[in-house]
């Protein structure tokens, strides 16, 4: 243990290498990390989580198809054959621009780590649009802690209303409200559909799961409506024949511990008891953007994403790039697509530059399309103006899932494992644990 | 949902069936269960956990080989077959052994469950022996939530170690203090060593994962003493060829943040610089023996497990039986297989007298033998007068524990997933939540 500390370690290629430091672990990162694995670079991968997280299949952890670990992979251990390609566990707190540090902390410890280069893709994080309250109640769906919260909340529901005497109180801890009708609350609202329809069927003996009600609640005219009105009409029909109460035009003006309160598409102000809430409805960048942002003199959309020059640099500093969703550019949407293309994209700029080569490019973004599941077998695509839903729809999302896990994870049987789990009746992961037996509390 | 609320539920046999409550859903209360699945009776099980905790696995939880779901099935889906067995989620409270209910809550409500029989095996937790300060540093080895923190503070040791610029300071990251020379001590042990040395050995750059020590603290004056001579000395060199430093005869009588100060085997008080520190060094009854032994007056032991009669019922009480870990006869150990076998004995004597016999017999144990897990490839058996170790210990390990896992999910792609796991260096499951990420604190 006499080797020296921060960079320069063991398996760095000797200095003076061209220093790039990745902040986050994600999409945008991971796909940046892997562009510059064999480029002559020293790579630093800062994150404050240690695990890349597969974030379309957050849902099924929250409803008790895979463990963390299944969509969570430990970042080292995804790049660890990558000698050049160091990680880091700490939270990035601020970049000096002008002295080229990221400076992180971790256990109350900071430390300062240059670069030559910088990728910044640290994303987005939940909002609640100033109702910060909400928070407690309904926890979101970005982080593996939010979706082991949400599990244990859910399966708790279930024991809670098996020995609630009372009726009324009964059935709100039957009821399950999913604020949002993006992609993320289409699966969750399916899901829990198929959790109490199916799943859970013949697992109690007072209560009939199969009354459960899951409502879902969209501010706008329909769901998923960035895949086009023929499958937002689609995915509608889908959920309502699963039993989900489709509510649109909806707007969520209040909650506790009880319920919420909406404003309905005709104005009228309903109430709906429901126990268990979950938020799917809003996102705002990360931190660091605002942060950057003011550094350098780059704008900001209404989402506080940073608002990047054509090649995903940061204005006037062509070293710093930001890509995924914490970046603002052609009004790309916030998909794990756009967060590879732009954290590979920045990559190759960067080796580029490392062998000496000053130029740039603007990122081109290739749409490959756009999925959502909606049930066992049913699911909804977009391929560019091609539309596919049904049963068809699901085989293909089926088969787009599997490349990727199998990519991440190189490991057949936890491949095979999930799929029969997810197409079967297996709810395996529905661990509730002691920190969420005896409450409904906020996400910590 | 206009079914009666606690008995007399939808599946249940007519009243006035034979109504037998279980508390507790470990090995005792779960064999009791389902040995009672085709007796004329409508069981109860209460349990302050929503699964079946199988354990002697859970070592592989908190090294990230299992992850919880497929060694903690829910209780009521493992129990899902047999309509007569309720499962309700809630910590029993008390017992009126006069009016025969159970006293249990959740979420701050009370409900009392009426019982002709009833069978109690809540078992025993973490004891620090009076050091109760120790919790806060030496997370214990008995539930899913402690074995989650253990395994967050294990891969957490090596991500600050691995940012850690101080040479002391980052030594006691990679020391791991293990207090408890028992099976689960000696598996810890074994496992944090196989994944310093080999599971972890390529994912870092700066630290080298192979220089962490592993300390092993027992009191007695050799390991897995239960096992006999022959077995505690093979076992001390197994895990010496480890890298285990193993201490017998070493009292830990204080610790902190930092580390551990021991009373060695020579009477020196020596201190060790470790972040990470176990306790499986003793046990305790759960508090419901006391309140048993207090309310009929039978005796306790210095464990307070609670004295019962040579058929396992209270004295004076013929109808409430205690199972497991809590019961205390005949000076049996606190194993897996006499919980079993002493449920299953409770619910035999049950169906008699729900058939109209009073009669009991005595309890006798059919001791089939113990394991223990050292390494990969490598432990230790006794069945009998039998000692079994090295290569063929670990197969009949491994026979046993596979026979165990099938019966229990029945889902030969998980089993065939977590030996594939096991035999190779993956782990998989390494999750650190953001609970965890930012402290070393206490087990909630």
């Amino acid at each position: 243990m006499t080797k020296p500390p921060i960079l320069g370690a063991r398996h760095h290629p000797a200095p003076p290498a061209h220093r790039v430091v990745i902040v986050g672990s994600g999409f945008g990162g991971l796909f940046a990390a892997r562009a510059l694995r064999r480029s002559p670079v020293a790579v630093t991968m800062i994150a404050d989580t240690n695990h890349h997280l597969f974030q379309p299949l957050l849902y099924q952890v929250a409803t008790g198809i895979l463990s963390q670990g299944e969509i969570a992979p430990a970042t080292r251990d995804v790049l660890r054959r990558y000698p050049n390609i160091r990680v880091v566990l700490g939270e990035a707190l601020d970049v000096d621009l002008e002295h080229r540090t990221v400076t992180a902390t971790r256990l109350g410890r900071t430390f300062d780590t240059p670069y030559d280069s910088l990728i910044v893709a640290t994303g987005v994080r939940t909002s609640y649009f100033g109702h910060d309250g909400f928070r407690h109640w309904a926890p979101g769906m970005k982080t593996v802690d939010e979706a082991l919260e949400l599990r244990g909340r859910i399966f708790g529901a279930f024991e809670t209303a098996e020995t609630e005497v009372d009726p009324v109180a009964r059935a709100a801890w039957l009821t399950f409200a999913v604020v949002g009708g993006g992609p993320t609350g289409v699966e969750m609202a399916g899901q829990i559909a198929e959790l109490s329809h199916r799943a859970l069927r013949r697992d109690f003996r007072v209560i009939d799961p199969a009354t459960a009600r899951v409502l879902l609640f969209e501010g706008a005219s329909g769901l998923l409506t960035s895949f086009g009105p023929r499958l937002s009409k689609v995915t509608e029909r889908d959920l309502r024949r699963l039993g989900v109460e489709v509510h649109t035009g909806a707007m969520v003006t209040d909650m506790d511990e009880h319920g919420v309160e909406v404003r309905m598409a005709d104005g009228t102000v309903q109430r709906f008891g429901a126990r268990t809430k979950m938020w799917a409805a809003g996102m705002e960048a990360s931190p660091l953007g605002r942060l950057l942002a003011e550094a350098s003199g780059a704008g900001v959309d209404r989402m506080g994403r940073v608002e990047v020059e054509p090649d995903c640099s940061l204005p006037g500093h062509p070293e710093v790039f930001v890509v995924g969703d914490l970046m603002a550019l052609d009004d790309l949407p916030g998909v794990a697509e756009v967060a590879m293309q732009t954290g590979r994209h920045a990559a190759r700029l960067i080796t580029a530059r490392a062998g000496g080569d000053p130029g740039s490019a603007p990122f081109r973004y290739r749409d490959l399309g756009t999925l959502a599941a909606i049930s066992r077998f049913r699911a909804v695509a977009r391929l560019g103006r091609l539309s596919v839903w049904g049963f068809p729809g699901w085989v293909l999302w089926l088969v787009v899932h599997l490349a990727f896990l199998t990519g991440f994870k190189n490991r057949f049987t936890a491949v095979l494992h999930w799929a029969i789990s997810f197409i079967g009746r297996g709810r395996s992961e529905r661990t509730i644990t002691s920190r969420q037996t005896d409450r409904v509390g906020p996400v910590a």
